[in-house]
């Protein structure tokens, strides 16, 4: 299907504004490396200063040119651009990528000039990428729309291919997007576009991902992203690559405090809280990856490999102490390496020496591996049921041998119904690597990184799309009636809880000595008394909560003692009263919440509660709403879920409940966004299975 | 200082066993390396098929040489070996390696054979590697005794150097051993020694090591394992390799259930449990590393550069998006990235383009870097003291072109006082490699890795060997009057521990209704109460805990209905009585233990009580017995810890009551090792600081 961005990343004329004879310059290598490439269109440069360059007429400006042009590149002087993009306009120019450095990133006036390129693309409709980028390479259509030294084309080097997949690379910074490239290419991974966003002045990450998803020549995307701009494509990018299947892997930077402070002081943008940055990749199903060579070697599965459809793993080996090292990396991932039946390991004993193992890891021996008994057992493992992926573990160093025949190996990878992953300890020689990839198979080097790939393939393999809940969430309602002060008291919040439909335990707001009586007669003995002031945030540290009061006279006596105890340490408060609740039944204590995250809006989130939350950081987030179904999901991506299923004999907690409220507390946040800034509930008890919930304690930050 | 293995790792001359004049296999391979590495001292081949090979006077049997040999290599088929030993012996040769498969590794007469070998090292004193071994390389002396494809000498080939200090290999596994050394020298770090020590008839790995501890060439060691065998040495040489300062570098496979599956059959060892070489390892200050590229990124940090003082980074780029995620990798190993002071940024500020980044990371961008400015920025935070490390983040992918003049960066290099770690983000250049190298300077290309070695690094420069307990541990005392039962009931178990002198709370054995009465008097309210039996290792589970009991009416009750639930749940436990203890005060709940490894003998364990422990899997191990100061270390390593330490404003812990507890479990476990298995105390209750520590259960495992 034609997409709006065809003409961009598919140009069949590209001006080259600033074109230059000098090759050691950039805009003379941008030039060489369009035709190193062999672009197969059009090329304009443009320069006064010349009337050819390199056997190519130039013309002094884009007017001059008189043809259609898809695609102009411009890099001249930042206070010249703007005069050269309003030229561009006049003549029709459909697309544009401005090299150039010196605006948003460099604040002041310069950032005023990038506003003005901002408005020039919404008035003229021209699609702007840059400034400040480092271009774009089309592998499909051979547009090196780049000054990036990767890109350069050695004389008699023979690229190396091994994937028939290929993988799109989006990146906001062009280093580390050529860097992807040039290592995925080392590899063997075809691939077909790669691009940098620059300062997203029009074109953004989100709008590039979008591309890249509905690209039918794209099978896998890495990005890398500092900060996302346009929020809503990049979301519905991310949406339908979930739709669709398409993975994507990517790599989030900025999420140390340093790191954010490179990121705001380079690209212009603040960085977003990574824990909502990571929420909303856990939602749309990314593999997330810290690592360059991880994320390639993730990208290497996914274009030479079908999804695995368990986690039993088989590990072949030439090397016992590899073979060893292989089982337990990926164990450690989480995956099962299981002992092989008696009947395949005697099939596999008749093809290695008899010092060889054929228990699983499977070790042929190097002298195995030279007779043909790595090759025939990699056959029967791939026609076995018994295990879902293999490891090949061996040594590929060698210069002038290989243990395969490619007669032999790429039928076998060319039906492969699982993946079959090869890992060499040794570094992989050229020539390994080059025979190895006319049968479809890349090398892989790191072990610790095809660890991660394999685990990280099964679990996108497992990755199901929940519902969108974009029609569960209500009518906006109106809670400014409770949000009277910035923060709101425990009986403020649990009155706009309860308002917006959430249970609550019955609970009476005590303001005199004389109402406790009737207090105490409709909660029921034993009592939980705690005081009441929006001035008062942590009831606790000022002697505010008194629990398990069993007789009316503990009960009158903590109502003194409360007041007493606020008054004392905090003189300044307003007292609203006491707040008379039940004493809850026991339960797991578990901590849920919303926050407002300023790139993606409402999060919510799960927590064991306690102290264990804070210390081990365990903790689930999601973007809200979430249905009960998405919330049951979070709750089992928990380090402490063990303690909601029934841990040492415990009884199994009511999930279903814990789940139904999560989901109605993120449908408030979302609906309630303008209002709200933050709910927590702290802790909530989960009861055994069909008694519910408690909610014991919550807050309510408005929005300031 | 001379060193009995000299002879056999700097051997003036060698003799072949087995030589062939065939290229092709492994024998005629072995002659060829030897010669191709230029080992300088004499050669004998023996074969009584061949006159001469290549030159070599070949002599029919190793008697017919008629001059000292210091090595003999065997390869020749395994029935043959041991009468090829028994020859060297009668001719005085002094060591061999045993290159032949076919002995432990394939069980059977065949492990029959090597128990001869064995006995013969040891009647002789002959010194024997092997067999089943991929024999070793010696850089220092030119000696390449093995058949690993990994040190053939390709014509013209210069080998890239960086490093000053030079890296040993003592690997388990032949092909791992090798292919660290492969990935070593292909980074430039300097090899000492490799070698392979294959089924370990004689030599094992911890004399090897032990070798490359007193070797003055070696630096830095670099260990792969499976199982230790020779396990005194390998202790021995562990402690003096901490007390010298001497880095190493440990990687342990078996690991996981699969793993050491294939380490049993492998190499006929039992893989030990991980957890007591990780305790051993931590003792002494080993790095662990489970990676191949990052336990040679480790090596090459510690062959480059000083250790570092403190830990504070300072990152340059050339790149934003490199620098942020250098900034977020070293961040996220726990290092910290300040943002620099106001002067340095005004001097950093000049050396780069406008569009640059100061604070940290240090943006001096492409431009900067080719001006000089990268190399400037270098020379400036060297010599700060606002930082203790420096990771130079950038693109080294040119064949051509490099940021750096060696004139200007080798001083730099030569005089640095802190790690400068140089990475590219592209796939580094040979040509890059090469031209740093002569600058002393390993670009690394694995940016985790860099930032594990970096904290690697940082924690070894922190280490401190604990004071030997040797003198500690008190005469090893007879305690089976109280190991009657293969595990003691807790009133066993803790009359064991008191005679042991480890104080525990006064309680009182009531075995009839009419001793209560006393034992109240004695013990005093509020009571717990609890079930007595060998039979009963899970009290709670029979109902036969009775807790918080505040009247004698109430501990009546309880000790008939203990009886009966007990006599209920297991009619045919034979019951010793019930055990009345005051009620602890409130404390932290931690889990002490000890236990008995195949390996390394006694280990102390200690966690967090509870569920959290379980869960979270937070518990420390060290080879028993500790001094209370390696427990206080032990305690500080717990994720849990800052709970001891005055979490959310509680009181801090007694420390040192449980450190010195803990130290006095340890050293009753490795005296009693003999009698005892098992010890938990399970839980204690750590009190506010002065307050102590109370036992409140506890359980002996007699051995077995």
């Amino acid at each position: 299907m034609p997409h709006p961005l065809d003409s961009f990343f598919a140009p069949d004329s590209i001006a080259m504004i600033g074109a230059s004879r000098d090759h050691e310059k950039i805009p003379g290598r941008l030039l060489s490396m369009l035709r190193k490439n062999e672009f197969p269109g059009r090329l304009y440069p443009i320069n006064p200063n010349y009337g050819d360059i390199d056997g190519l007429k130039c013309y002094p400006s884009i007017s001059d040119v008189g043809q259609p042009i898809d695609l102009a590149i411009i890099i001249i002087p930042a206070r010249a651009v703007l005069g050269a993009l309003e030229q561009c306009a006049a003549v029709g120019v459909r697309n544009a990528v401005i090299i150039s450095s010196g605006f948003a990133e460099e604040g002041g006036d310069s950032a005023a000039m990038q506003d003005a390129i901002v408005a020039l693309a919404k008035r003229t409709g021209m699609r702007i990428s840059g400034p400040n980028a480092e271009g774009f390479l089309s592998e499909v259509q051979k547009v090196a729309a780049t000054f990036s030294p990767t890109v350069d084309v050695k004389p008699g080097h023979v690229p190396l291919v091994a994937t028939r997949r290929r993988a799109a690379i989006v990146a906001q910074s062009g280093g580390i997007g050529f860097a992807i490239k040039h290592r995925a290419k080392a590899l063997g991974v075809a691939i077909s576009y790669c691009v940098s966003a620059g300062n997203e002045a029009d074109l953004g990450a989100g709008e590039f991902l979008e591309y890249m998803v509905q690209d039918s020549s794209t099978d896998v995307i890495l990005l890398f992203i500092e900060g996302i701009r346009d929020v809503g494509k990049f979301l519905a990018a991310a949406r339908r690559a979930a739709e669709i299947g398409k993975p994507v892997i990517v790599t989030k930077v900025g999420r140390s405090s340093a790191g954010g402070r490179g990121a705001a002081s380079h690209t212009a943008s603040m960085a977003g809280w990574s824990a909502a940055y990571d929420a909303v990749f856990a939602k749309y199903g990314f593999i997330i990856s810290n690592d360059l060579d991880e994320a390639v070697t993730i990208a290497a599965l996914l274009t030479t490999s079908p999804m695995p459809r368990g986690d039993r793993v088989a590990v072949l080996t030439v090397s016992g102490g590899g073979g060893i090292w292989g089982a337990d990396t990926v164990s450690m991932q989480g995956l099962q390496v299981p002992e092989l039946s008696q009947s395949i390991q005697a099939e596999i004993r008749t093809l290695i020496p008899s010092y060889g193992a054929s228990c699983n890891p499977v070790d042929v021996t190097a002298q195995g591996a030279n007779s043909g008994g790595l090759q025939k057992s990699i056959d029967l493992l791939n026609a076995s049921d018994e295990v879902d992926a293999i490891l090949v573990v061996l040594s590929l160093s060698s210069e002038v041998r290989m243990p395969f025949k490619q007669a032999e190996l790429k039928p076998v990878i060319d039906a492969q119904n699982k993946p079959i992953v090869f890992y060499s300890y040794t570094l992989p020689s050229n020539f390994a690597r080059t025979e190895l990839a006319k049968s479809g198979v890349v090398v892989l080097s790191g072990l610790t990184h095809v660890g991660v790939a394999m685990r990280q393939m099964l679990q996108r393999a497992k990755f199901r799309l929940a519902p969108s809940m974009d029609d569960a969430a209500p009518a906006s309602r109106d809670f400014s009636g409770y949000l009277k002060s910035a923060t709101l008291s425990e009986f403020d919040s649990k009155a706009l809880l309860r308002d917006a439909g959430i249970a609550l335990p019955d609970e009476v707001l005590v303001t005199t000595r004389e109402a406790l009586d009737a207090a105490i007669a409709r909660i029921g003995l034993p009592l939980v008394m705690k005081i009441q002031s929006r001035d008062i945030l942590h009831k606790s540290e000022v002697g505010g909560v008194r629990v398990n009061l069993t007789t009316k006279g503990e009960a009158f006596a903590a109502y003194q003692a409360l007041l007493d105890s606020a008054r004392q340490h905090r003189p300044e408060a307003e007292i609203q009263g006491v707040l008379v609740s039940p004493m809850a039944k026991k339960g797991v204590e578990i901590i849920v919440g919303t926050l407002l995250d300023a790139t993606f809006g409402s999060m919510v989130m799960v927590g064991l509660g306690g102290i264990t939350t804070e210390l081990f950081r365990d903790v689930i987030y999601r973007p809200a709403p979430v249905s009960a179904v998405e919330a049951a999901a979070m709750l089992g991506e928990l380090k402490a879920a063990p303690l909601l299923n029934g841990f040492r004999g415990a009884a199994k907690t009511d999930v279903a409940a814990l789940a139904q409220l999560i989901s109605q507390l993120s449908v408030l946040a979302a609906s309630a966004r303008e209002h709200i800034a933050e709910i927590e509930i702290n802790p909530v008890l989960v009861h055994p299975i069909g008694q519910g919930a408690t909610i014991v304690d919550a807050l309510v930050v408005a929005r300031g």
